[in-house]
């Protein structure tokens, strides 16, 4: 029950692409990430996403269309949209789904899929 | 698969104490809330709930003690522990909590109690 500092948080590493677990609500993990540059094409089947930017600007990339995200804005991808995530600078955003969903999507693992690390 | 400003969103509504619903990920539901005073004291037996600051200050009540938490922090409270939310000024914050859960706890519905709303 104690509380969290998502600046102090976010102060604590430095890796990109790797999300970082700071909090759970029931099965649902809040997690913090740091991200810059382009990430690959994948979707969950069975899960939706959200993403929180708190610092920089998010573009999400859709099959058929780019959404940008600023700071104080969100966006949640819903189960099965294949969807990739850019950012022309740093961006640092937050994250909730579900537990044990991977960040490279369902299938095989890939040299971008990160195991989430708590905080 | 539209963003959500959260500023946007709060500037739309003034009703203290009435969560409005901007988002869902799967079955849990991401509410914005402006609260100012006292709440009632109460528990969730079989859900977590988690309160982040966007704006103002929370006071976060437990029997044992209290948790202060400003912007950008957040505080889990775990299923079953009694809490009475405050805040001396109004604040603004995102909840997350499982869809169904109520704002004043298990049990009967009091004064206190609101379903929420979509916007």
């Amino acid at each position: 029950m104690d509380k969290v500092n998502l600046r102090e948080k976010f102060s604590s590493f430095a890796e990109q692409w790797a999300p970082k677990i700071v909090g759970a609500v029931d099965d649902y993990e809040v997690k913090l990430v740091k991200i810059e540059g382009d990430f690959v094409w994948h979707r969950h089947a069975d899960a939706d996403e959200l993403f929180l930017v708190v610092e920089g600007r998010l573009r999400m990339d859709f099959r058929d269309r780019q959404v940008e995200v600023g700071p104080g804005e969100m966006i949640v991808v819903p189960r099965g949209v294949e969807h990739k995530p850019f950012a022309a600078q740093e961006c640092k955003m937050m994250l909730l789904e579900r537990r044990g969903v991977s960040n490279t999507g369902d299938g095989p693992a890939n040299a971008r899929t990160r195991a989430p690390e708590q905080i």
